[in-house]
């Protein structure tokens, strides 16, 4: 069964914007934490990616999709799963849920998809030690 | 022919990150402006449909494709213009760019797809006042 | 002795900047975490005073003084305290904290004063039952 | 004199809170602003200061006083000027500003002090050919 990670963080004030709700593109900054997260459940950092093996993940493309508004104080579960894995390419998917006393509601979709690059912003395939988890994650 | 918005705005340290370009998510704060520029271009403002006519137009959908990196202190052009209208639905679709002696290079294109809706975020028709000037930018 | 609370935060790759450190604006997000997870140990949510009695609290002095740059990826801790109480006026301190072996590092002191109003942004007395648990938190 | 930069830009929906004003942390990445566009008027690029001559101005103090909200949409003006000048350090005053028809009112007025370092985050003289316009628009 494919790996999933959740991650439970609490919405900052910070986030809201004058709607009333957290503002669209903060959003990711929650999809990204979900990704460190799934890495280091995977058992590597991406901090090491980067300063060990100058590899980065740069994302090339994102899309969410926005079901109910998140809130001001909430804990709300961010869920990450391995969508696709190529030499260079790598994709999450993710899932922003509430906990409600009828179960978790689905709040947001998203994908992210990301491209190895070294510090250059040069593509380059993903180092074999980290390929081969996320190949198991995938599986 | 469709209406076109151009903005252009100057990127701020506090844009970047430790990968030494924009970190992703703040490519749909620039959209925004793009979008409310594009508005104010259209002869009205965001801001007033907000506080007059109780009418937000949140984001259900975002998507983002990223060619090449944003870089700090870059001077960048936001072109913004309506890909679909509907009663309550408005999609924009955007392009950034940076200017080079070549021409503009394309960074980045993406859409944003918002619902209008009324300050309890209960989904509303837009306001003829906008949307005639909406449908004049379509065509 | 004063009540003083805790909070555990990991730093995200969007909090950095270019200089590959956290860019120094994102700190009073953290020290806003620190001051709503404080009112919530004293017993009471900050979301609770805007909502059930229109009490709002916003900054009206904000100081910083950044001691050892907070980096990516990093468990850090936001220690906080009341620094002083009137009928209106709030201030709390805050000390960012990195463990160490040898024991914790201080990254950042700060204070923020706020003042109590309403939805209008009028300045108010904060109610009794918030000011209560607040003097006992001073003593 | 002493010379002061203006920088105009109007506020975005993503720097507004739920209280409906600008969350108070972004007013720092506002000053920020101000101080670059400061520098570009006496002649140099902070950008190039960092790239060339690996010197860079992290804040080890940051203070704001926060007068009046600033709203969404709002165009505002940031007056920057330099308010103390040392071999290793540099402090600038900023004041915020909203034009009406009364003349500008001061929404906040704020303080930032900057340690000149290299990219190892080392103390080190500013670089003359910075020292030498710092000083002449200190006199």
């Amino acid at each position: 069964m494919p790996h999933t990670s959740s991650t439970t963080f609490r919405v900052r004030y910070a986030e809201t914007d004058q709607m009333g709700v957290v503002y669209h593109a903060n959003y990711f900054v929650w999809f990204e934490m979900g990704r460190v997260e799934f890495l280091r459940q995977l058992g590597f950092e991406y901090k090491q990616m980067e300063v060990v093996d100058d590899c980065h993940l740069p994302v090339v493309e994102a899309t969410c999709r926005y079901k109910s508004p998140a809130r001001y104080d909430e804990l709300l579960t961010v869920e990450t799963r391995l969508s696709a894995l190529r030499s260079t390419v790598v994709r999450f998917a993710y899932r922003l849920l509430r906990p409600t006393e009828e179960g978790p509601q689905l709040l947001a979709e998203a994908e992210t998809t990301h491209v190895a690059v070294n510090g250059k912003m040069e593509t380059r395939p993903l180092p074999e030690k980290y390929a081969a988890p996320l190949r198991s994650a995938l599986a």
